[in-house]
Parts: C-alpha cells; sequence; structure tokens
C-alpha cells in the first residue's frame, strides 16, 4: 500500500535539477509580447487613448484599447464551477479591456510587440485622457448614501447581503447576569505572491484557439473564454503545464480571455501575456479584507448566551468572487462555537480598490482572525484559561450542520489542542509567561479554525478520470485535478497504485492538463482535490481492475471473482499463485490476434458529501516593547486531515500554510494612496512577505481520523494550514504584553498603536 | 451526411497560411543537434574512431560512437503491429550505432552540438579506422555461395525464401500447343523523397523519456524504442505532430531510437536529430529493387496454362520489413490473372546497399511492372489486343481468395478499364498509333493493379478511438491512426459526424497523437486507415450515441429508441420534434447538481476482413526515338476504392499516387558506384524526382461500388494510384516504338539500350 506512506514526490527530481517545463519555458520564442496598460486614476471613464506615439516605436505591433472591444461579451472571472441555473452564476462584469474605471490598476488598453523592450517602451508612449469620478476605498464607507456608485446595479455597493438568524438573540440577551464582549476586528489586503506570476499563450489552429496558461483550473478557463469571446466552449482548448504556485489567485482567470482575444485580433498569432510582479499584486485578485464586528453575551460559566457578527467585506472594484468568501466565513461562526442564539450579517462590498478573489483559506483566515481574537478577548474579560474556554464551547464530536450534512465525527479538537499543546510544552509556558515585565516578554497564544472540504452543497462537485493501461502494466492516469506545486500527482499515484494493486512507480499521472483530452474536473481549490479526485480514481481504477480481471479470464479461465491484482501480478487469490503478470497481459489483449482490446477505462464521479476538516495553532513569541518587535519563537499547527496520502507532502503543505499566516500575521499588508487609490508598495521590497528567514523551525502535528464520507479517508489540508496561524500569533502577543490587537498585521504599526492606545507604551 | 462529399479539409486554412506546425516548429532552440556519422565503406567493422580533434571544436557537446553501445539491445525497424509469437516477430538486427558496417552509410558513431555548424564541422573531424570486407551489391550475386555474408546468420544472403504451388506446373506445361512466354524485369531503388525530412526530438521527464517524431506510425515508435534502449515500454512517451510526408519512409524506425538514446547519456537533455536530404536518401530507407523471372505458357485461345514467377528483393543491408514486401507482390501474382497451375518463389536477399523498407505500394508497384510488362509482352506474341487479353484473364466477380478471404464482389477490373478507355479515348488511339513511322511516335499502353486493404490476416488490425463530447456539443476524437498529409483527418471528421448526427464543423479531430493519451492504433501504411479505423469510429460513435440519448432520455423521459441525434440536435423520431439541442444536453450532463456526467466513449475495433481494391492505368506517350525521350501526353487512372469518403481527398490521392507512379517509370533511380557501394546521386539535383513541371493533367476516374464487408463501404486507396503506372507508361512506349523495356525507369538510358537491341535505333 502506497496510501499513509512518505513517497517521493513524482516531480521532484526533474523540479529539483530544474528541468521541469512552466508556461514561459514552452511558449515559442516567436510569439508576440503583450503589455497591458492600467488606469491611472481609480474611478472614472476613458475618454479617449493616443495610441500613434506608440505605434511608432519600432518593435510595436499594435496596441489595442478599450475603444477596439466593439462587442461587448461581458464575463465573470471567478473559478467556480458552471451552474445552469442564472441565480447561482458568477456577476459577469468584465470586458477584456474597459472603459469604464472602477480601480487604480484597471486594464484599458494592450501594447503588442515583437519584445518585452518595445512593449514597455510603448506602454510609457500611450496617451489617455480620463473622465474622473470620486472614488471610495473604505469598505463601510461604500455603503453610505452619498457614496460614489461603482456598479449601477448595485445600490450602495453592496454587492450581496445575506444573513444568519439562529434562535432570539434579542430574547436572548435578557439573560440576566451575562458579560457583554464586543470588539471590531480587521485584517488587511494581502496579495498571493506566488514564484510564477501569471502567464498565459494563445494560438489558433484552423478556427480554434489554444491558450496555454499558468491556472489552476484549465477547464474552467476553457467555458470563461468562451463566455469572454462570444465563443462556442469547444472552440477553446486550454493547456495547463507546470505551475510555479496559484493560492487562488489562479483560481480566478485573469488574463486569458485578454489574451485570446489580441491573438484573434491578430490572425492567430502567437501571442503571450507575462504579468509583471508590480502588476500582478494590483490587477491580479488579492485577498478580501474584511473587517467584522462581534458581540458575545457569556454566562459566568463561561457558556455563550447570544452572539452577534457583523462582517464587511471589501471586494475591490470586480465581483470575481465576489460573496462567497464573506459567506463561508460568516457560515463558520454559528458552527465553530455553537450557541443557541445567533445573528450573521455578512456584506460583500465594492470599493475602487484592487479586486478580491479567492486565496487560500478562502474567507476563513480572515473570520478566525475575527472569530479567535474575539475569543481570546472573551476569556480575558472572563477570567477564563483561553484553551480551557475553548474546549468547552467548540463544536463537539457528533455535531451535524443541518445545511451542509457534514457531521463531526471525532474529538477533533480537543485531540489537535492535546497535540498541540505538548508539542509546544503549552501548559508550562502559559504559566511562565504570566505576569512579566520589562522591555522583552514573552506570551503564547492559541487559536483554532472551522474549514470543511470542497464545494458541494454549494456548488457542483465532480471529477472524471480516465486510466490507460500500456503493454508493459503501466498506465497513465488523466485527471482534470490539477498539480499546482503541492503534490496532487504524487498523491492521485499513490491511490491508483493502491486501488489497482501496481507499483507506484508504474502509475503515470498526466500532470498537464489539456481540455482536449483530459477529462473533465473543476481542478485546484476549495481543498477538494484528494477528496474529490479520489472518489473519480477509485471508481475508475476498479471498473479498470474489473476489465482487466475479465480479460485475465479469457487467457487463464479462472472466474474473476478469484483473481486479483496484486503488485503488477494476476494472482489466484484462492491459493494466491501468480498466474501471469500485468505486463504479460496488457501486451497480450493488445497483440491478440483473436480478441484485441487497448484496455482503459474513464468515469465521472458526482460527490455529493463534504467533510469538516479542523485543526489549531499555537504560537510562541517574544516581544521587543519599545521597538513594537515581535519575534515568533515557536509555532505549532495540528491538523485532523483525515488519513493523510503522504505524511512528508501533508507536512509540506502544513509548513507551506504556516508560512502563509505568518506573513499574514505579522507583516503583509497593501497600503493604498488615499489620494489616488494607487497601491503603494506593489512590489516584494515593500511588501513584507513572509519569508523561510522570518520563520521559527514550523511544526506540523496530525490527528489522523479516517474520514468516513471518503474514498481515502482522506479531507482537506491545502488551506486548513493557513487559517489559524496569525490569530494565534495574535494571542500570544496578548498573553506577552497585554495589547490586544484586532488589526492585522501585528507588525510594528500597529502593535505601536496598541501600546499607545491601552497607556503600555 | 458528410460521407461522399467534397468536404474542405480541416487543415486546409493552416497549411494554406503556413500556421501548421511541424516537428521542427515544436522543438525548442535550446535543443543539441545531433548529425549522424555515417560509414564510408561498403562491407567491414569499424578499428577505432578517433574523436579527439572534433570534440576540441567549439560547440562540441560530445561525439558519441558504436564504442559506446555497450548495451547491445538489437532492434526490429519495421513499423509493423507487433506479434507476441517471435516466428513472427520482424528481425532485430539494428543497433543505435553500429561497429559492424553493412552498407556505404551505415550508422557507425553521432556529434552532439550546440548547433548546426559545430555539428557539421565535428563531423568531418571524426577519424575512423576500418577493416574491410568484399562486399556484393546485385541481389543475384549476393545469393552465390563466394559471396561476401552480410549477417552470420543467413547463408546465401537469402533472408527467406518463400513459396508458392499450385496445381502442377511441371504437367501443365507438357499440354500440346502452348506458346512459351519469358522474360526478365526490373525495378530500380528508388527513395520517397518526402518533403519534409525525418527528424525527430527527445527529452526526459523524471525516468519517461518523450520523443517527438515525424512518423507514421507514433505507438509503434513507442514499442521500437523500448526495445532499442531496453527500457519497458510504458517509459516511452511518442508524439506526432503534422508531417510533411512519409510514404512508407515513416513507417520505418529511423533515428527515433538514437535519438532517445543519445539523450539519455546527455542527461535527459533535449536532442534534436534532423536528417538532411543526402543522408535521407542513403540511411533512411528505399524501396525494394526487385528482379522477377516470369514464364508464362499461353493456350492458343488467350489463355494461361501454366505460370511461374521467380522474384528477387534487394533488402539492402537490414532486414527492415524484410520478405513481406516481395511476398506481397508474389501474393498477387495467383490472383491477378487466376491459372491452374502455378509456380511461384520469392527471395529476399541482403546487398551492401541502403535498406529497403515500406514504400507506396508495398511491393505491388514492383510486382505489377513485372506481372503488366510481362502481360503486354504476352498479347504481342500471342497477337491479341493487350485490353481484350487482359479482360479475358483478369481475375472475374466472385473470385474468393482461399488464404484471406477476400471475395472480388464487383465486375471491378471491367469498370475501371471501361472508365479508364473512355476517358483518354483508348480504341480510337490504339488504332490510330498502329503501324507508324517516322522519329516521334505516339503510343497508349494499359496496366492493372492488384491490392488489398490493410494488413489482415497476415498480421493484427486493430484500432481504438476515444471521443470526448464538449458543453456545445462539439466533440474530440482521438486515433492511433494518423494524419500524414492524405487528408485521413477530415476523412475521420466526416464519417463521425455521420454516425453520431452532428455538424462536421463540431468534429474535432486531435491530430498529434500522444501515445500517452491517444488510444492505441498502429498509424498510416498498408492503405489501411478508412477501413480500419471506420470500425473504430463508427463503433465508438454508436457508443457515444447510446450514452447521449440515455442521458436524454433522463432529461426528456422520451425512451432512448425514440430518439435519435440529427444535425447537432436530439430528435423524437416518431414525429420528428427536436426536443433540445446537444448543446443543452452535454451542458446540463457536465454541470448537473443531480447527475453530472462528462460523455465520453471508447472502444477498440479489431479488424478480421480486408478488401480487394483494383484498378488500372492507362497512358498516351510521344516518344522522339533519337534522342530516345518520352513525353507523357495523356494519363489516366481508374479506381474501385469502394465508396469515396470525400472525391476531392480521393482524386487528390490519385494525382499523388500517379506522380509517384510517373517517376518509377520515367525518371528516379539510385546509382551505386560499383567500386565503393557509394549512392551517386544523393540528392534532388541528381536524383530525377517527378515534379509537377513534368506531368501532363492527371486524370482520376472511379467506379464507387461500396465494399460490402466496411463500416462506411471504403477500401485502401492510399497506395494504390502508384501500382500501374510506371508499366502502363512502359506499355505505351512499347506500343508507340516496339522496344520492350524490362528495366525500369523508361528513361533515356535504359530506352536507348533496348532500340540499341532491338535494332530500332
Amino acid at each position: 500500500m502506497y496510501v499513509g506512506k512518505k513517497v517521493i514526490r513524482v516531480d521532484a527530481y526533474d523540479k529539483a535539477i530544474g528541468r521541469t517545463k512552466y508556461t514561459d519555458d514552452l511558449c515559442d520564442k516567436s510569439a508576440y509580447i503583450v503589455r497591458v496598460l492600467h488606469s491611472q486614476i481609480a474611478h472614472g471613464r476613458v475618454v479617449s487613448i493616443d495610441t500613434s506615439e506608440a505605434e511608432k516605436i519600432p518593435g510595436v505591433v499594435k496596441v489595442f484599447t478599450c475603444f477596439d472591444v466593439t462587442e461587448k461579451h461581458y464575463f465573470p472571472t471567478a473559478g467556480h464551477p458552471w451552474s445552469t441555473d442564472p441565480d447561482h452564476q458568477d456577476v459577469a462584469d468584465r470586458l477584456v479591456l474597459t472603459e469604464e474605471v472602477r480601480f487604480y490598476g484597471d486594464d484599458i488598453a494592450a501594447v503588442v510587440a515583437l519584445d518585452e523592450v518595445s512593449a514597455a517602451q510603448a506602454l510609457r508612449a500611450v496617451k489617455v485622457t480620463y473622465e474622473e469620478y470620486p472614488f471610495v476605498l473604505d469598505v463601510q464607507d461604500a455603503m453610505k448614501d452619498d457614496a460614489p456608485q461603482i456598479h449601477s446595479k448595485y445600490p450602495n455597493n453592496i454587492l450581496k447581503h445575506t444573513s444568519i438568524r439562529k434562535g432570539d438573540y434579542e430574547q436572548a440577551i435578557q439573560e440576566p447576569g451575562l458579560t457583554k464582549v464586543e470588539g471590531w476586528y480587521e485584517t488587511p489586503t494581502v496579495q498571493h505572491c506566488h514564484i510564477e506570476n501569471f502567464i498565459c499563450y494563445a494560438q489558433m489552429e484552423g478556427d480554434r484557439i489554444t491558450i496555454t496558461s499558468s491556472t489552476q483550473i484549465p477547464h474552467i478557463v476553457r467555458r470563461i473564454v468562451g463566455q469572454a469571446l462570444g465563443l462556442d466552449w469547444g472552440s477553446i482548448r486550454v493547456i495547463k503545464p507546470y505551475i510555479g504556485g496559484g493560492f487562488g489567485n489562479k483560481q480566478d482567470i485573469l488574463y486569458e480571455p485578454l489574451c485570446a482575444w489580441l491573438c484573434m485580433q491578430l490572425g492567430g498569432h502567437l501571442v503571450k501575456l507575462d504579468v509583471p510582479r508590480e502588476d500582478t499584486f494590483v490587477s491580479n485578485r488579492v485577498r478580501h479584507a474584511i473587517r467584522s464586528h462581534i458581540i458575545s453575551w457569556v454566562r459566568p460559566d463561561g457558556t455563550f448566551a447570544a452572539r452577534k457578527l457583523e462582517a464587511f467585506s471589501d471586494q475591490g472594484a470586480y465581483a470575481s468572487h465576489g460573496h462567497s468568501i464573506v459567506a463561508k466565513g460568516a457560515g463558520a461562526f454559528p458552527q465553530l462555537y455553537p450557541c443557541e442564539n445567533v445573528e450573521v450579517d455578512a456584506y460583500t462590498v465594492f470599493t475602487n480598490k484592487p479586486v478580491a478573489g479567492a486565496m487560500r483559506g478562502y474567507g476563513i483566515p480572515q473570520a478566525m482572525w475575527a472569530v479567535e481574537c474575539h475569543t481570546e478577548d472573551v476569556a480575558a474579560k472572563m477570567g477564563l484559561d483561553p484553551a480551557f474556554f475553548r474546549r468547552q464551547n467548540l463544536m463537539p464530536k457528533g455535531y451535524v450542520d443541518p445545511f451542509s450534512k457534514n457531521e463531526l465525527y471525532h474529538d477533533t479538537f480537543n485531540q489537535c489542542l492535546d497535540k498541540a499543546m505538548q508539542a509546544i510544552d503549552y501548559e508550562r509556558k502559559w504559566k511562565q509567561y504570566q505576569n512579566q515585565s520589562g522591555d522583552i516578554r514573552r506570551g503564547i497564544g492559541i487559536a483554532v479554525f472551522w474549514y470543511n472540504t470542497a464545494v458541494w452543497p454549494i456548488s457542483l462537485e465532480t471529477a472524471s478520470c480516465r486510466m490507460v493501461l500500456n503493454q508493459d502494466g503501466s498506465l497513465q492516469v488523466q485527471l482534470g485535478e490539477t498539480e499546482i506545486g503541492q503534490g496532487a500527482d504524487t498523491a492521485f499515484a499513490q491511490m491508483t497504485a493502491d486501488v489497482l494493486g501496481v507499483p507506484f512507480d508504474k502509475v503515470h499521472i498526466m500532470s498537464c492538463q489539456d481540455t482536449d483530452v483530459t477529462p473533465f474536473g473543476t481542478g485546484a481549490y476549495a481543498s477538494r482535490q484528494t477528496y474529490t479526485a479520489g472518489f473519480a480514481i477509485r471508481q475508475t481504477a476498479l471498473l479498470l481492475k474489473e476489465r482487466i480481471l475479465e480479460y485475465a479470464h479469457d487467457l487463464t479461465r479462472m472466474p474473476a471473482y478469484n483473481l486479483d491484482i496484486q503488485n503488477g501480478e494476476i494472482v489466484r487469490t484462492t491459493d494466491g499463485r501468480t498466474l501471469l503478470s500485468l505486463k504479460e497481459l496488457s501486451t497480450e489483449a493488445l497483440y491478440s490476434l483473436s480478441n484485441s482490446k487497448h484496455l482503459s477505462a474513464e468515469t465521472t464521479a458526482q460527490t455529493k458529501s463534504n467533510a469538516y476538516s479542523f485543526g489549531c495553532t499555537i504560537a510562541e513569541v517574544e516581544v521587543d516593547i519599545p521597538m513594537c518587535q515581535v519575534k515568533l519563537l515557536n509555532i505549532v499547527n495540528a491538523h485532523d486531515a483525515g488519513t493523510l496520502v503522504n505524511p512528508a507532502l501533508a507536512e509540506a503543505q502544513v509548513h507551506g500554510g504556516m508560512s502563509m499566516g505568518i506573513g499574514f500575521g505579522l507583516s503583509e499588508r497593501m497600503i493604498f494612496d488615499p489620494k489616488s487609490g494607487r497601491t503603494l508598495n506593489n512590489n516584494l521590497l515593500d511588501y513584507k512577505l513572509s519569508t523561510f528567514m522570518d520563520h521559527p523551525r514550523l511544526k506540523a502535528e496530525f490527528v489522523e481520523n479516517p474520514e468516513p464520507t471518503s474514498a481515502f479517508g482522506t479531507k482537506s489540508l491545502g488551506e486548513p494550514p493557513a487559517c489559524s496561524v496569525a490569530p494565534a500569533i495574535r494571542n500570544a502577543v496578548y498573553h506577552a504584553t497585554g495589547a490586544a490587537v484586532d488589526t492585522a498585521p501585528v507588525n510594528p504599526h500597529n502593535l505601536f498603536r496598541k501600546l499607545k492606545d491601552q497607556g503600555i507604551l
């Protein structure tokens, strides 16, 4: 069995020696080079664009402006599975180039040149005349009646408002003896900062167009390019090579439609669009900044009588993934610490800022910042031990969510807390760090997180798989679910090897998706792949196995039910004898003069279940109070992600997520000029991305409760590690200093303000 | 219905504007460049190779010699389907580089460099020391006991000798009143001269190797590279882009194994091997030169009492396709003009010459040269009208071959002769050109040909097909059968559209095969593809249709047997009402929240039948006797290829084959230096390839008798057009001059010799 083993990644060697081919490696050097011209105002209208000087520059092929987009096909960009129900379709508010400017960085023109230098020169030579409108950058200001209207269809700039009502909040807060704890919590706009910026290229073959893109979701790109260009979806072909990270930014359609459109304007010539880092920050997608207001009414015994959450999610200028991000976080609120009386209101609001989309955690890191800062605040106000207080109130084993039908099958929270507390020596440190004095103080803090797997029942969950047997008993596996650096291909190969009974190195995962031949699957997001693709892999491997054993029956005359495939051999189970190898069987099957068969199997597995995937973070910090500087000393994440397909890759996933959480908690935020709306730190010098150099040794602990609904006992692990890190750090700082920083990140600026406010400094 | 219509080629536009990507277009510019060093002796052993000077040349990466090939995996090169029966496997006599030299041009070393120039310089700087052996160039000399032995396993250099015995020849020739007609007929060594020379490149991913090759047979390349490198076949991946012609040369494995081997020696670095035209002539494959000896014993009524054929096929230095070529021709002999008493002996003999392999017609052009020159000679000797004489003796309607079970279902020969004779005004011209005098004379000549379709029952015939439905009701079709310029993709699209009931432009044939994902099929040869792939297409389309209609039943509640797909719509056959479009159905199927399904189908169709595909050529010539120059005035081919899938493409096939036949009849031959064995005219200046400039208007006539065994009524048309052209020209020259040229081509040299011999000049 390979599932559960630390098998070496299938792509390890090539990636280590640099042989792996990414999109730019594959693009022919004859490609025209595209650079996008972004608006330099935050809100307004393009009156005219003068391209004459730009087009005189040698090497410039042509400059296309928003006025060249005469057929206006508005398209959505969210990498969601499509819905045939118009009410569940994503908002279609984008054009490949736009006259209407809604943020500083909007796409208004594109330069096509023979080389990078000419393109850059031309970009500077294009002259744009704007009509400027007032703009708004703050999410709650944008909801005011006199705020600038960003999209005419959405009064008060509210893209969507949803409510949850449980019990009777107003009644419940009348209970005598309750303590009211209230707080405002805020997370910043951050960016994914994958190593490989977004890049794609397009070319035509006949009247079809092929786009090779650094994307997480090739089949969705196909559909959306079709929508954006007004073409039949089958006339689009999307190829996804290896990609250098995505983290949700590449779960949006970014510039594939523009690149394809330019290609078509240029007679199908090969066109490459490679986004610089500066543009990636501003004109790709960012994580939603969310401001949350929480009120808890707590009984003297430390239980909740009533709770209320208002969340304001800053969508930026276009809908992208829209309301679903804050909705996911809002949905977690009544579940994580169940309470009889709850009111939740979640708002997604347009502002004149860069567009927010999916990012690892999908609203949960923001929600956990609010909820777990608040939980700490409640425990502090009530004078309760925060670990004890959490254990007392967290979702218990056996909890079933009425909407998703998710059940918490195990005592996951206590198990994770136990593991993490032990790993970091929590009890001792918690006591040791009470009542410190002096400039340098230490603290330790906990945060838990809520996460569920995949998107059912909100949206479609489907994955198809094809397996093709070779003459040597090896096989290819094709899936629409994508390798984006996380090791999915390796996990898929392990699963296949186990179900089919072949050696791991005989499973060749087709890493590069090609929508023309790759079975339909929606791709990498929602930490869905080992869960969702797992069903498709098991089902398809079982079908292939059945076909192989049928053929084995023809060759051996043994009944198929007495046969099995073990380690690449056809074995008679009744006496354990090896009758022939899979290699012999498949060679005979292909070349048989009596019954030639190319053995393969292809199936679709629709998933109509979902699974909770919970855990926690404990962080230990040292704070230099006069310097307002936080040093992270120790950190541990504990997860119950069900069965780990590959413990080494699982650990790597957790490390990556923790790194992202550390940045979110300590240093990362995009800064916008209030005078212009311009992003001021859209580069990796001024934007403090958390790197290996900023980390202590990252510790990952696992509780492996096999998920009963899952094909391989697995559930989400991709995003969860990023969810509880920031509030754990904040709570550790609180423990060390008494300063309850409510605005992430806990950088010197925010910490200084809080220490000052609370009179500690 | 699209089958039968002159639909425009699916690749027409891209090929016309030059956008189509061939192997060299796809190879990254970072590739190392390979040049092969060929032996400069015809027979011997490489004693040593000094690469020191070559390796000093800047830009040279490394020089590999035959002595670096330490693991000797002998491999076959014939593009035949594999057989698991060792007795039916092709001879494995090649190494990627060889110490044993068997012809002038053998592969003894390879230079790898950063660029073409360094590679060419290095090639000249390598110093080789040989031990030379005597060599033999003539096929019958090679059979002598004292001839140099080329392969130790084959005494008298006979690769294989097969006999056919029917009736009692010796007894039959005793019949009184018989006329004996005897002749020796000879065809030259010619080369395919496809526009795109052979090219391939290789690179490694993990421990697998990917080879992109200009080949007709990607799945066979995969197997043979595995054999040549001693690797599991599944660790090889072969990609076949568009190719610029193959004509059988690319039905052999040429340099894919060497290229892959070099790549592996260089740590998997991308390596490109692009063969120059000069090497293509000598070190790829050539058409077998065949010398035939025929004796016919003819009764006074013009029927055959007994016949005898001895054929000596010049294999060159390695086995390649081996005996099967002359065997096919020898097999035609007793069938074309059936006779009770027949003796056939066919020999395939090694010589120290370039290796002969498959070439359009696969032995039949050579056999038809012998048989149809001889038929003309018999008619002349008997004083019979050659057209009448043929009609009297040709295979009649209803003839069944006991081995292949082929039946001639129609009066094909008479129908084709009628059509061709009418088209060229034969009767009038035949009479008019009798008894001419003067220097310039005209003549008209007939030749018929025998051809059968595909390779069953000699070898395996199998084709697999996969179809994948898109959201817009379009679909991809994947087949191992290849587009090699002949228009196969267009024919496949027409077939698919008809069976599935969708518009032609909704069928996307995946032209580029990739053995990792393309269903197994053996490729383009034996004029098999519309016949063999036709079965797979119909079977797979029917299965997909069944699945579509099942889903339509779910959506409409109508029984599937009352539903049909017509022009991309789901139609209720009971009242002809359109219930929904295939686009609506497939979109709903993919995105259904209740029953999500990616509709596709994949099947293997094994073919256990075969079909005769006959026809004829009539040529009209003008001969300038003193100049020994033949001018082709008119030529017509008539074919019964069953139903024509696409009459325009069928006509193009016939034109191409006729062009090749004209070269074979009038000008083409490779010349070998008797002193060294070197090819003297291995370039397109000294080798007189027939081109458009050398042709009259080519006329193609068709008799469309639907083939009853076929999925679409089709049978072979790819190779047949090249089979009877040369003897028709020869017979026309005979008619004009009385000179019976028995050695092809009828170039001034051969014509002069004959005119001189017969005392005409």
